[in-house]
């Protein structure tokens, strides 16, 4: 086998790229689950389509605006959640281009309206790099299961940083 | 130091593998928890053995076949369940050897049988390496906890893949 | 662009790296939870500092002899527990200075005094390299949330690991 420093290099560009594009995912879910908008903005690209398929709820979305006020108004001041994607495989296209598979699993405490959704989806995103970011390009989920349960006691919520760091409803 | 460029693609080499044997078991859970017989099949090795200690069940299989037919019975119609295995500590033993242990959670509702169980567990795996693709040769884990519950009132299931991907049972 | 065989060798060390601390961590979990004191003292450094904040409860330690006697008592006999971090967003800093943050989710069953915490937090640690060894330096988290409940019926433990590994209380 011929080892050239050109192919050394490109090897280890994709490595770097995987890491890359998983650390972006992880900010994402740190972001999402501290309502963190301003981060979260540098995370997606402006043209970013979303389609997440819920057993209860179907979300749409046609761009990075849509997608962050979405974010402010899902997770705000009286939701409590819990959103960490597992299992990464993440395929690097080209130099620009990639997908990646995650497995989520997510409990939402909607404390308003007293509603408890839990369950596990299949995402199914691309990512781009730009100017040597990479970002969310589309993002998409479909469940493999999901559990809606009512709150009939409110939860006994020691810590709730959404409470203070979450959009504050009418 | 010296550095020469045999000596850096070897390193990069055990990095791809690493990042491969993670992807591998990645698509182990996915697999599992979706049924999906057909790409699993190609994820162990034909001699695959297993060897599963929860606290209230034990699985020991000699084969991929048994280890497949126990996945279709047990990942069936009836059932919702999650595996997810976290914190990967991989082992590159040489070019066709590897192990890794694995932290898995796991919730698996038994809808007809009307139990759940929950727990954690450490797998102990051996993986190897044959034309290229890394394999799961020996899968194995032991519970650090375990707990057994009747399910008194059926989970409003508001999405179940199993129910329509997972096989139905006489 | 001009490779250069060090620059390939320094950007290989940084996945290397951050590979060494994922997995610094991965392991750190597991000890903790199966109260692996032994292999525990080798991943944290002596002079290692320790700051964690629930909702019901601060842990302040300023060695590794006060982390390790904390370990032993919080996760003893009579308690049943998950400590699962995810989403590691690993900063390689030089050649023996690196940060990390984590996204954990935790269970903490304890049967003695019947409470049941859960919760999710984010870690941020500093991590050192000495002779080689990525070592924990710092650790920190602050909750996202957390809720408390009492265990009002015990729970059917079919396994349970730290009742025979773990410190018996008085």
């Amino acid at each position: 086998m011929t080892v050239s420093l050109a192919g050394i290099a490109r090897q280890l560009q994709v490595l770097q790229d995987i890491e890359a594009i998983k650390r972006l995912k992880h900010a994402y879910f740190r972001c999402v689950d501290t309502a963190n908008l301003a981060e979260l903005e540098g995370l997606v690209h402006p043209d970013v389509t979303t389609c997440y398929v819920g057993g209860s709820y179907r979300i749409e979305l046609g761009n990075r605006a849509e997608f962050l006020d979405m974010v402010a108004n899902a997770f705000n001041a009286e939701v409590a959640c819990r959103h960490q994607g597992h299992h990464p495989e993440i395929e690097i296209l080209d130099e620009q281009e990639a997908t990646g598979i995650w497995y989520l699993h997510d409990v939402f405490l909607n404390l308003r309206e007293r509603i408890r959704t839990e369950g596990t989806a299949l995402y199914r995103d691309r990512y781009v790099k730009q100017d040597g970011r990479w970002l969310i390009r589309h993002q998409s989920y479909e469940r493999i299961y999901e559990i809606v349960d009512p709150i009939t006691t409110p939860p006994n919520l020691t810590a709730h940083y959404l409470a203070s760091h979450g959009r504050r409803l009418p």
